[in-house]
């Protein structure tokens, strides 16, 4: 299906315009005042100095970037001077220094010009990519096209240096990201100039034997950013999962692009790699924070997981493309899943703090940290700016870009994807979808200018009602459209679910989800040690209205062991007396100071 | 209670006998084929020349004269002259390199000796206790006594550097060990310097603020050896598992000598931490393996356990020293815990290979190496020789000195504390024991010379019978002497163990125990995914004779889950099918190929 993007989509009400109002007024100011305490802003003055603070990083343009692409989203449906103030500022900086040739890197202009193009672990074809993604965001949301400029000299420059000169030291990035990005700059340009090059970087992954062992991390095996096999032979998520997941993105787009079967059947088997095998119930990704990488089919430590809010949020861009190869429903469900989980989790509730990690379980007594100093588990609390602080802007660029994901067309078919009280309006297509989801499963639509109404039926619903006859069609309830509302709802009463047999981790346990979320005891509502509690999978659960997050709670039915003796080990029987257990969405967890956490609870 | 040692206690027949001739035959033979190997042995001529392989190691010295110990142990009752002639050899060459003051130590001698008793973390001291203890060892198997005078040579070099002269750069052991080797040199010297040497150190520990960060590893906070505080204040079991159970053996054995009441207190205090909050079921200490450290209490994770088998040889000193302090037979117990479970493991079947690390549990599928090449869990299979090869000698010496453990005395009463077929004989007093423990709970006992026989009643034991009345004391069962045979009938059914509720990673887990040994399942036996397997408590049991391990394996009732659909996660109902689960003692995993191991099993 064509999906429709923000440009044609307003999201209008409910629980998912709050988030983008908190988006907008909290979160994309707050990462812009730390972005300019660090000095990543003013880096792109070039004028830091031996000695001062904030010596500027090569990881830095790309926050920039990517804080230019989430403000830009918003300022199509608000216009807001200072906004467009302070992104014109950037582009000022950026045309005062971009080299003559189109070359724009803060680090390598300021510090080794000579090396430029030389390292290929250094990130500058990452950081160039989402100059491209911001020049494109900023002009769709604006028109403006003065950065587009920018990004066009600079994508020129690289494309002399990669393929017809053929200067550059390496030949595929090392940090997959300008790929996707280079396929937005031909879709919105039409030149076919960045489609080639974006199809080159693709195409040569994986072929050449010096970038098996490159000369940054010559320890470290090719696997880590899937350059080992061509793509087109790739069938095994592996590596460090933004990088993947941002190659397979790219992939998908190519595919589509392209008509390439080879790649859309690789983008295929990696899709089921990932969902059959190395997917956190919260849609997080990777489960190693060593490599930050995917590892074993099943491996899914819960209290170690690396699961960084950027690979749930590459999952989401991964998930939109196949939407794209394939009208199916189980794809949206895969960005929904990953969505109000493991990648809203990246943000705490005042929209001011971040993680990077976003793990499954916190024992604060196991968080030992030994006589070297070393920490052996994630963060237990969200913070402002990360040192690489790549997560918050990219979790604000998803939230604010939230409306591409809603609606699609393919013929006389309107496409509902994912639920939220929005508009669209697009040369005489048009539709309005009113709804309280995820808090309640009620969607009213009514879709003026297609045949045809499919709308997701997700794939953690049991039952649902529809006031029309429908058929199913790739997990889509189809309805013919008369005009008339159509009205869905979709049981969102609370469900056990397990992870099969293999994820050891998971064993003897339960989690709990109502509708697309995943939920999680703490301890600051049910004492401590959780793993003292248990449920059976016929709990009952009372919802409470938690004002804070514009979500449900939950109490559900459950015990708590008791220990009968004053003993490490014991042979005595277990003590179990019923209780009640308070739970609350994942994406929550953490809000009320330092304390455990389980989303995996016992099962009794 | 005073303790028999292995001069007066011979081990005659049954099991123990059996792994004590094995030990003798193989394991000792085969550790020194490796130190020859791999240049130890040959370290001693200090003729190594820049260039060549096998550089001297500051950790060697200490694994010569560990092999010195346990091979010394056999020669009481076995006097092989090829073994005499090993040690001889070894001897022969420290006289001919020991300093004109006394000091030996390769590696200083050999590449700095201007840096003698300067790096508190070079383990020179540590090596010195090592010399201490196998010259005792060998002087007391053989009456030889040509080691121990180099060793008292040191041994005054080290006084004088350290107490009268004071030119050592530092004032305590980085590794203790010296301590308990300076007590051994006195009881069996008489020489009341050495027991004073061993107090200041003991009384110097945790006292000096240079101490707490020391020059060669300042980024180590001083609780890694125990540092921090005066030993006697020391309440809590911190840092370096090996480091700290060696400190706390010198203390009780200090306390006992001294009748010093508050390091007898502590010693006491730390045992309880120890024994309450972290210690695994297998007797294993150390839930860190980076420092290889004690961590918080109830962090006990089974997966990445370091539980080094010197830990638990540790952890038996301890509690032999702690039995001498007072007749208490839990301390009994946990030494035995510790054998037969987490340090036997540390020793292949055949007796030729070694673990360092001994894991509760092995998921080969988590078992994943990232592209860094970096393992995240311990080893899953012995091997011959470690570069660090510490566990291998000091295991061969507990096994070759158990008959230190057998037997004690107090007033008029005999202690019977481990329970296997030897014989006793000092002085006026006899014993004779025969059982087949651990195979069965039968044991028959004959005494002359002491009124009173206290058998004790093992911490795992539901139910005992005895043909002869008796009194409960301390954990002991006292029967009047009448010189008739004792006849007493441990019940060695199996039972199901739990965790207290505090430790989280055995949550919803059972451990099944039978007498003394702590058992697990293999996929080598159970097929795949061990995790997917379950016992109740109430499991019937059917023993089968394994004739590799001498041992009881089991035959459980239990269930085996299968997973109805083929999904990552899914919500429909589990499907259990009853299954038959082997079980095998935990001391024999690993050894019939890599595979899954499991002692936690999931509970139904």
């Amino acid at each position: 299906m064509k999906t429709y993007d923000f440009r044609k989509v307003r999201i209008t009400g409910d629980w998912l315009a709050r988030l983008q109002e908190q988006n907008r007024l909290v979160t994309i100011p707050a990462i812009y005042k730390q972005f300019e305490q660090t000095g990543r802003i003013a880096a792109f003055d070039m004028n830091w100095k031996q000695g001062e603070p904030n010596q500027p990083h090569i990881f830095w343009d790309s926050d920039n970037y990517k804080w230019i692409e989430c403000a830009a989203y918003t300022l199509k449906e608000h216009p807001d001077p200072a906004v467009i103030e302070r992104i014109e500022h950037l582009i000022d900086a950026m045309e005062a220094h971009q080299c003559e040739d189109g070359y724009f890197n803060v680090c390598f202009q300021m510090f080794e010009p000579q090396n430029r193009f030389t390292f290929r672990q250094q990130h500058e074809l990452y950081c160039a990519g989402h100059l491209f993604e911001a020049a494109v965001a900023y002009a769709e949301a604006t028109g403006r096209e003065r950065l587009l400029a920018v990004a066009e000299k600079y994508a020129d420059c690289i494309y002399r240096a990669f393929v017809t000169e053929k200067t550059a030291k390496f030949f595929t990035p090392g940090h997959e990201e300008i790929e996707l990005a280079l396929v937005k700059m031909y879709r919105y340009t039409g030149k076919k100039k960045f489609l080639d090059l974006a199809a080159h970087f693709i195409n040569e992954r994986g072929t050449h034997d010096e970038e098996r062992n490159d000369g940054y991390h010559p320890e470290i095996r090719s696997d880590y950013n899937q350059s080992l096999v061509p793509v087109r032979e790739q069938t095994e998520a592996v590596g460090h999962c933004v990088r993947a997941l941002y190659l397979y993105t790219a992939m998908a787009d190519l595919a589509l692009e392209l008509r390439d079967e080879a790649l859309e059947k690789a983008c295929r088997a990696l899709y089921r790699d990932i969902v059959d095998k190395k997917m956190y119930v919260t849609g997080g990704l990777g489960s190693s924070a060593f490599g930050e990488a995917f590892s074993n089919p099943y491996d899914l430590p819960n209290e170690e997981a690396y699961t960084e809010t950027c690979a749930g949020i590459g999952l989401m861009l991964f998930m939109h493309r196949m939407l794209a190869l394939e009208n199916n429903a189980a794809y949206a469900d895969l960005l929904e899943r990953a969505f109000y989980n493991g990648v809203l989790s990246g943000v705490s509730l005042d929209g001011k703090a971040f993680f990077y990690e976003n793990p499954l379980e916190i024992t604060m007594l196991n968080h030992f940290t030994n006589s070297w100093g070393a920490r052996r588990y994630p963060l237990t609390q969200r913070i402002e700016c990360f040192p690489c602080s790549c997560c918050p802007p990219n979790l604000a660029r998803v939230i604010s870009q939230f409306g591409n994901y809603l609606f699609g067309s393919d013929g006389d078919t309107l496409y509902v994807n994912q639920f939220a009280t929005a508009e669209l309006s697009d040369d005489g297509v048009r539709a309005v979808m009113t709804t309280r989801y995820p808090v309640d499963g009620d969607v009213s639509l009514r879709v003026e200018g297609k045949s045809r109404v499919a709308v997701r039926i997700p794939g953690w619903c049991a039952s649902f009602t529809a006031d029309a006859p429908y058929t199913v069609e790739n997990g889509y309830a189809v309805f013919a459209n008369t005009g008339a509302p159509i009205r869905l709802s979709f049981d969102m009463k609370p469900f056990a679910v397990r992870a099969r047999s293999e994820v050891v981790r998971d064993a003897g346990r339960l989690c709990i989800q109502a509708g697309p979320i995943v939920y999680c005891a703490e301890s600051v509502d049910n004492g401590a040690n959780l793993h003292a509690l248990a449920v059976s999978p016929d709990f009952e659960a009372k919802a409470v209205a938690d004002p804070v997050s514009g979500l449900l709670d939950y109490d559900v039915t459950g015990w708590r062991r008791k220990d009968p003796v004053d003993a490490l080990y014991y042979r005595a029987e277990e003590v179990w007396e019923p209780t009640v257990i308070r739970l609350i969405p994942y994406r929550c967890f953490a809000n009320r100071g330092e304390c455990d956490m389980l989303v995996w609870l016992h099962k009794k």
